[in-house]
């Protein structure tokens, strides 16, 4: 499962041209806003990626959407079985209704609820775990095996990982647009797959704009992972608010996409998070989970370094349960 | 102060471009949003004009920075003097400091912390009145007379109400590129400013389309007004949580228009705004204050008529106390 510097990559840019095709007409193109006080807070352009706005409110649609669509017609009554902790669930059901495929997801008890019902109410089944006692693979696996059904993975997955690309491709239009010239990109990092698509996106075209992962500060596996070039664990015991982060290592396919295309990583603590969305209702005036707000946190508690032009922050999710919004924006 | 039906109307189409041309560059283009699981539960297009994004929080920069910049050089030293319950003071703060003018605006003692503190923050003068005894029309025009300085009406100038309008021009040009057909659009409704505007702007261009006003139920001078044919007013003791609607009878400016233009008027309840509240944090994503959401309440309550073709549903504002917003969305 080590990789060498050598190998191919999961994914080319072209996959994520491909992916754009795919999704078009489907998934929303998200918008790229700017805010007058943000930009003189931080003494130079900043471009905020909503994926908030996006359906099922999170990035994860793009790829789940683009992974669905590829399964053959006749295989799709069997069905398709993911597991998550609740934005990639909601993804890959959403995109299963669209294309009429029978869903099953294995979600942890202890998901946020709001997480749950959506998944619920685009017709998935959930398949409810014990994070502490099981192993949610084993489960999604033995059920897929069962059914006949593709197992559809949160992010090591070529067209996944291509799928989530396509925000750099709209990040590229948009921000040409709007006439501003980028120097660096904030990604928030999980697994690994949103950050290894935009980066594949934009690094393909523009090879002189850094991206940077951003990770809760006890799960900097990503960031420890790129300093000693291969894939570090994260502690037993890490915590975070960050629900939608909480991956124990990076991936097989992602890693060395990122390894190799990442300007590096920087890591954020929940009372950043917490100020970020504080900020971000205040100002922004956006609703954004806290797995969604690390790059934002990054950039303004002054961790993500300064750039001369324009720095994108991708708000990647903006499903939060009231009484923990609530409790941030006090 | 009544007004006649063969009045000349404050102001034309093409006061509107003029404002346009005003605030480019200066203003936001604020993003025109959809959401599948929106179109999904009215049954038809829905499009969503979030002025959220709009510098200090609401539309009513437009209108400010438009009013602001037609003052001679000579007389910007002497300042603005304006009362408000709070946008109209953040956004003529906002305008007057870009343009260098100083600013002194009358604000309930009542006002949203969150209003009073952006308000100061963006460099202007609060004078707080008691909305009770004081008569805030009084303590401003004393104020103006004595500084020599420029009254600036929250509604009732044409400066003000072609600024306001530039919200519709944004919307036919949006509408466009994501090739909607539009039929109805739903604006906020105080003292009539941003719906006589809008109306203005979309009518000209778009005659077929219905331009409708949604008010507070206790605050539905407007739709009244629209029945009787004469400006009514607000009964005494009438209370609403849309503190940005609070206004006491249509404007002498803004009703002639909204006579001639608007389909009718629309009005919701405090329940119906709280629970519009709750459906842009949980679907939209969007932070709404609740003077913002009354247009989407009237569409989410079913108060709006059915269309065929889309929906435009203008969220006004969203500078909101925590506070509040806690107890909308729980």
């Amino acid at each position: 499962m080590t990789s060498c510097a050598n190998d191919p990559l999961a994914i080319s840019a072209d996959d994520v041209l491909g992916a754009a095709r795919m999704i078009r007409g489907v998934a929303v193109r998200t918008p790229l806003l700017e805010y007058a006080f943000l930009n003189e807070r931080i003494g130079s352009r900043v471009l905020i990626k909503f994926e908030g706005a996006q359906i099922s409110g999170s990035f994860k649609f793009r790829g789940a959407y683009n992974r669905l669509a590829r399964i053959a017609e006749a295989d799709r009554a069997k069905g398709v079985v993911a597991w998550s902790s609740g934005n990639h669930a909601q993804g890959v059901a959403a995109a299963a209704r669209i294309l009429g495929i029978p869903a099953a997801i294995v979600m942890p008890e202890d998901a946020p609820v709001m997480k749950l019902a959506n998944t619920r109410a685009l017709g998935a089944e959930v398949v409810l775990y014990d994070r502490a006692s099981q192993s949610r693979e084993e489960i999604a696996t033995a059920l897929a095996n069962e059914r006949g059904a593709v197992l559809v993975p949160s992010f090591d997955d070529p067209f996944i990982i291509a799928g989530q690309g396509t925000v750099g491709l709209e990040i590229m239009e948009q921000a040409e647009e709007c006439s501003a010239d980028i120097s660096q990109v904030l990604v928030c990092c999980g697994g690994g797959g949103l950050v290894a698509g935009v980066a594949t996106a934009i690094r393909d075209k523009l090879p002189d704009v850094a991206v940077w992962s951003v990770e809760p500060a006890d799960f900097d596996d990503t960031a420890r992972s790129l300093v000693s070039g291969r894939r570090e664990k994260v502690p037993v015991g890490a915590s975070s608010i960050c629900d939608a982060l909480l991956t124990p290592m990076p991936g097989a396919l992602t890693f060395p996409i990122n390894r190799q295309l990442l300007a590096g990583g920087l890591s954020v603590t929940d009372d950043e998070v917490r100020s970020a969305m504080r900020y971000a209702f205040e100002v922004l005036k956006l609703v954004i989970e806290p797995g969604g707000a690390v790059a934002l946190a990054a950039l303004l508690s002054g961790k993500a370094p300064k750039a001369d032009g324009a720095t994108v922050v991708v708000v990647s999710g903006a499903n939060v349960d009231a009484d923990l919004f609530a409790s941030a924006i006090a």
